[in-house]
């Protein structure tokens, strides 16, 4: 993001007669830890900020979740802005004050709410969004239509071509619908008591096949796994035990499943894949309750129910159809 | 204070059916910091802490302000509850909701409010304190009676015998009034916009000394600065900043002097200590606004001021005339 956007947001700041300095950290999750941030506030310090100065944050959800955790934590708390490059990070990561960094063995296990003051989604930063950015972002698109807005869904069904060849106004749209769902869901539930946790629809699974895939250097059973490509898998996964439950019937998961295929998004494992290893990285995930493992289950497209009674092998035999396809 | 305390806490809460897991940190201001934060996400993690569990922090503020910052950002925020075992976090530490670990330049640099759900202060477990701590948590009470409450002054004043002699009764009552100073400034003000800023009384030369002494081993001028002793320190420059301006008179001056020595707090410096070395510590305080330091400035017992503007001469000929008693 650097590259193409640091210098003119340098330039427009300084314009406003700002004093502004700039750190730049690597691109990638990696950035996402405890030493990262460590390193951030001696910049900070060195530069000396106080509690009458704002980060502003340019980049993708790495930089807005480690940025915001920075910003929520060095001196108790100072303002920051969110300035989104990425689609993921428009429609959904910059969304809703949560801040974080990974821990080895959990991702945003360490972080704070910490609402931004300022939220900047310019879509044309997508234009030079690499593809497989882009599909990340997309696989939280089409769990918003899921969880919340049956009509999102049908435009993505109906009208797919202008949002994959990224056409500026049908992004504007779409990154407008997406906020709009993610604000009204945060606000009627900040702190993730009850509403808000509908949001991690395919992430209790997706969250599993990532630690799993960062455990085997970015891959899957030989394919790379982003957080877009795994939250894809997870909303299949969890698609299925709804459907076993008899929650929801085949068709709204058949017309999931060719939403995400028309967007580049997988939908079957590799058969290679330890289901094992991701049965055991989900007893991690953090939002594992007095060791109930919560799920968001559709009912419909446009309607979630939240239930934490998913039984080990419903589990195993979501993946296991996965990988049958 | 797990040698005396963490076996009765352990079966108390055991007793009481609770699940819960130990984990001891090292004494001493060095575990403030961001390792040893991650030490503890680890342990939390391992122990599988979900937010629904909670964090107990026993000990002094060293220990409640980091399990309390460790509590504020494991998971986003769990609940936690402090139990202080020392007159500084019984008086102090343990109120307010600050928690923070230590940058190596800047103490309480990172760090996060979040309220306790509960704090015990069960002043029996200060009949084991070492002296030197004793003494740090009465600088704390002697600042908040300067600050907000001129009965309490008198009662330190004409009635010092029974607290250093650590009578229970006489305890109770001072911890309980000085609880309620510092929650009532608190309540009035949670994040530190205004008033609760006065309870920075003799901090910002304060910190400065002890950033000082930590440069030179714990040691200023060769002799040992704790918290407790840099704040007297940092009281008896600031009231003699506040005599310079005619803020306030010789007499109320001379009446802190006093009550300080007649607890055993240091009321002057060595002459061999490093003042511009102070000088350019405090720029690093982390509650310097825009380059300019804060200062809580004494008009009477029982009343301050925050200022602003005070300058960089007047510090240091407030420091010169400590050393020249």
């Amino acid at each position: 993001m650097a590259a193409h956007y640091l210098d003119p947001l340098l330039a427009g700041l300084r314009g406003a007669g700002l004093q502004v300095e700039a750190a730049v950290v690597p691109a990638g999750e990696a950035s996402k830890s405890l030493t990262q941030a460590g390193e951030l506030y001696d910049r900070l310090l060195r530069a000396r900020l106080d509690r009458g100065s704002v980060v502003v944050a340019l980049g993708g959800g790495v930089v807005t979740d480690l940025a915001g955790f920075v910003a929520a934590t060095y001196m108790r708390g100072i303002p920051w802005v969110a300035v989104s490059t990425t689609l993921l990070g428009q429609v959904d990561a910059s969304v809703g004050g949560k801040t974080a960094v990974d821990h080895p063995r959990c991702k945003n296990l360490i972080g704070a709410f910490h609402q931004p003051s300022l939220v900047l989604a310019d879509v044309s930063t997508l234009a030079t969004l690499p593809d497989e950015e882009f599909r990340t972002g997309l696989a939280e698109v089409v769990k918003h239509a899921v969880i919340r807005d049956a009509q999102l869904f049908g435009l993505l069904e109906t009208r797919p071509d202008p949002i994959l060849s990224r056409d500026p106004e049908a992004l504007e749209d779409v990154v407008a619908r997406n906020v709009k769902i993610k604000a009204d869901v945060i606000m009627a539930d900040p702190h993730e008591g009850g509403l808000r946790r509908i949001l991690n629809y395919g992430h209790t699974v997706g969250h599993a096949l990532e630690s799993a895939a960062i455990e085997g250097s970015g891959k899957l059973g030989g394919a790379p796994v982003t957080h877009g490509r795994a939250v894809a898998l997870g909303m299949m996964a969890e698609a299925r035990i709804a459907l076993a439950r008899g929650l929801i019937g085949t068709v709204p998961v058949e017309r999931q499943r060719q939403v995400l295929k028309r967007f580049g998004l997988p939908v079957q494992l590799e058969a290679s894949v330890d289901l094992e290893r991701c049965l055991a990285l989900m007893q991690y995930d953090k939002k594992a309750l007095a060791g109930r493992l919560r799920f968001v289950l559709p009912e419909a497209i446009g309607a979630v129910r939240d239930v934490d009674d998913v039984a080990e092998d419903e589990i195993r035999q979501a993946l296991l159809s996965l990988t049958s396809d």
